[in-house]
C-alpha cells in the first residue's frame, strides 16, 4: 500500500467550479472509475447544498429536470441532528444534499479535470441523487450501478455509456433498499453477475448478495454471498469496485463498517468459476481511516471505493475520503491476498 | 359481497390432524388458491409452534430437512412481547412459529381435505418457513410466489408444479426485504409482470411495486405502482392474489393496513395494456375484518387474501381471518368496481 503524494486528487473546490452558482458543493468523492481512450475516467459523485439560512434549511430536490427547494422550518417538527439527513415526526427522510455523478479524465491518473458530462438526477427515482457509481466494462461497453435515491426508496439504477458523453438509463434494476451494486466484467458459466447490498432488513443485517443475469436488465436466483462478523466489519458490508480476475478467484474490494460507522476496506477472494462461493477473505482491513483527509472531514473516518484500475497486478485504488474528497492508493493484487485467510464452510449453496 | 355460511372453511385444528404431533398447529391461513382438474386447490399456510415450555421458548427453525429447536431462556436478554416474534438485544428476531404451505383439495369449494404435499421448509431461505403463497396459472403450469423468510431476510421465492404433488423450487427471484409478490396470468406487451412490496426503506413505505421479465426467473424495470395514502391503507400495502384480466383492466385485489394494524382489502384497476399505471382505486375496503371469526384469534382484525377464483365476473376469494383460519366469500367483479375512483397522475412514468 502506498498513498499518492498528491492526495486528495480532487476535492469539493474542484468540483465547486462547474456548480450553478445558488448551490454548494460540500462533497466530490466515492468514484467510479475506469480506462477509456488512454485515459483514466472518474465517474465522480458531487453533493451539492443550498446555503443554509437562519430558521430553516433548504433541501435540493431534482424535479422536471432541473433542481428544486423544499423549505424546511427549524420548528421542531423535523430532527436535524444528522449533517446528512433531516427527518420527520411521521418516518419521512430528505437528505441535505444532492448528489449528482460528474466526468473527470486524466492522462496521468493523478491530475483529473471535469468535462461537464455525467448523470445528471432528472427527478423520478433519483429527486434525492445518484450515488457512488461504479463502472464495468462488458462487451465493448460501459455500464454503471449506481445508488438511485428517492421517497421511493433507496434503488440500484444501471445506465450505459460508450464515450462518457452521453448516458442511457437503463431503469431500476433493484427494487428498494438496496445499494453497491457491481456487476462482474464477463459471463461466468454463460451468466452475468451482479454483487449487491440489500440495506434494510428485519431479519438480516446488511450484508453482500449476488444475483445472475442473462441481459444485464433483469437478474434473477439472488443469493446471500457473505455477511457481517465480529470486529471491524461487524455492522455493514458491500461491495466496492468491479471483481477483478485472477489467477485464484475473482478480487472483490469491499467496504466494511463498524458500529461506530469507521468505514475500512477489506477484500474478498471468490470462487473462479462460482462466484457465489467466497473461497477467502482478509482478516484485517488492508485500508483504515487513518490520514487526516481520512480521518477529518464531512463525515470523518471513512475510506471508500468505488472504482479501481488493474494493470496486471498493480491497483490503482480510487477511493472517497470522509465522504468529501477523492484519493489515491496504490496496491500489489498479493499484497490484499496474502492478508487472507480461508473461508470455512465456503459451500456450494 | 357475500360471506359462505361454513365459514370458517379450514380452522387449524383441520391442519393438525397432519401434523407430527410434538408441534401444535397455531394457524392454517393465508392460502393461495386455483383450480386443478375440476376441483378447487388451496395452497395452505400452516404455521406450527412447539409447546411453549416454563422459562424459556423452543423456536422451531427448518434445517437439514427437519425441524431443529432454539431454546430462547425468558431471562430478559430477548423481548416476548410479540406474540409472533422474540427480538433479541442486538437486533436479532426469530419467529415463534415455523410456517409451510400445504395443499388442500374440494370438490365443492367449500369442503376442503388435505392431500399431504405441498411446499415444506427444508432450511436456508426458509429456515423461518414458507408463507403466504399466491398461485398464478401461466403457459400450462402454476407458479407460485411465497416469501421465504430465515435469518438472511425476508424474500421472494419461486416454485413450479403441474400436478399439486411435487414441487420445483426456483430459487429467490427477489432479495430481502421483499414480501407479497404475485405474478399476472399472462404476457402483456410480450413481458411477464409482476407485483410486488418492497418492505422495509429508509425513505419510503411498504408500497406496492411492479417489474417485469422474459422468463419469470429474472426480474427488472422495477416501477413503484401504488403508495400508501390517509385512511384505511395508510401504513401499508401489498397485492393480493393474482389480476384477474377484465374488459376495463387488471383487477387487483389488495390488503392495507392502518397505524393499528387493522387488515383490509381494497382493490386497483391496472391498465389493459400497461399495468404499471393505476387507472383507478378503492376509495373504501370492498372487505374488512367485521364478522367474529375476524376479530377474534391469533392476530384480530385481520381480512388477508392471496387467493381468488374468477369464474366469468364471480369471484370467489379465500382469505386468512386473524392470521389462523381460512374463510370464503363471494362477490362480483362489478360490486368491486363500483366502489373505485379514478386515480389522478396515472402516468406512463
Amino acid at each position: 500500500m502506498e498513498y499518492c503524494s498528491s492526495n486528495p486528487i480532487i476535492t469539493a473546490a474542484d468540483a465547486q467550479r462547474l456548480s450553478a452558482g445558488k448551490l454548494k458543493v460540500i462533497g466530490a468523492f466515492n468514484p467510479g472509475a475506469a480506462q477509456f481512450n488512454g485515459k483514466t475516467v472518474l465517474l465522480v459523485r458531487v453533493a451539492e447544498q443550498f446555503e443554509p439560512e437562519t430558521g430553516c434549511m433548504e433541501i435540493p430536490i431534482a424535479k422536471d429536470g432541473g433542481v428544486t427547494r423544499l423549505k424546511i422550518a427549524k420548528d421542531g417538527r423535523y430532527d436535524f441532528g444528522d449533517p446528512r439527513v433531516i427527518a420527520g415526526r411521521k418516518g419521512e427522510k430528505y437528505l441535505t444534499s444532492l448528489s449528482k455523478l460528474l466526468v473527470a479524465q486524466s492522462d496521468d491518473g493523478v491530475n483529473f479535470s471535469f468535462t461537464g458530462n455525467g448523470i445528471i438526477p432528472q427527478g423520478g427515482y433519483e429527486a434525492f441523487g445518484a450515488e457512488d457509481p461504479r463502472i464495468t466494462f462488458i462487451d465493448g461497453a460501459y455500464y454503471i450501478t449506481y445508488t438511485a435515491v428517492s421517497a421511493m426508496g433507496v434503488c440500484v439504477a444501471l445506465a450505459r455509456t460508450s464515450d462518457f458523453v452521453s448516458f442511457e438509463r437503463l431503469g431500476i434494476i433493484l427494487p428498494p433498499d438496496n445499494k453497491d451494486a457491481v456487476l462482474f466484467p464477463e459471463k461466468i458459466g454463460g451468466k452475468y453477475y451482479m454483487l449487491h447490498r440489500p440495506s434494510a432488513s428485519e431479519f438480516a443485517r446488511p450484508e453482500m448478495w449476488i444475483a445472475e443475469s442473462e441481459d444485464l436488465i433483469r437478474w434473477g436466483n439472488h443469493r446471500r454471498l457473505c455477511g457481517v462478523r465480529d470486529g471491524w466489519d461487524c455492522a455493514r458490508i458491500g461491495a466496492g469496485p468491479a471483481p477483478v480476475k485472477t489467477k485464484d478467484g475473482w478480487l472483490t474490494v469491499y467496504h466494511g463498517a463498524d458500529e461506530d460507522n469507521r468505514y475500512c476496506m477489506g477484500a474478498l477472494l471468490l470462487d473462479p468459476q462460482k462466484p457465489w462461493i467466497v473461497r477467502k477473505r482478509s482478516e484485517k482491513p488492508f485500508m483504515e481511516p487513518v490520514n487526516g483527509y481520512e480521518t477529518d472531514g464531512f463525515f470523518g473516518g471513512a475510506v471508500f471505493s468505488c472504482g479501481m484500475i488493474a494493470s496486471g497486478d498493480k491497483l490503482r485504488i480510487y477511493y472517497g475520503a470522509a465522504d468529501d474528497k477523492i484519493c489515491l492508493a496504490y496496491a500489489d493484487t498479493d499484497e490484499i491476498t496474502a492478508g487472507m485467510s480461508d473461508v470455512a464452510g465456503g459451500t456450494d449453496n
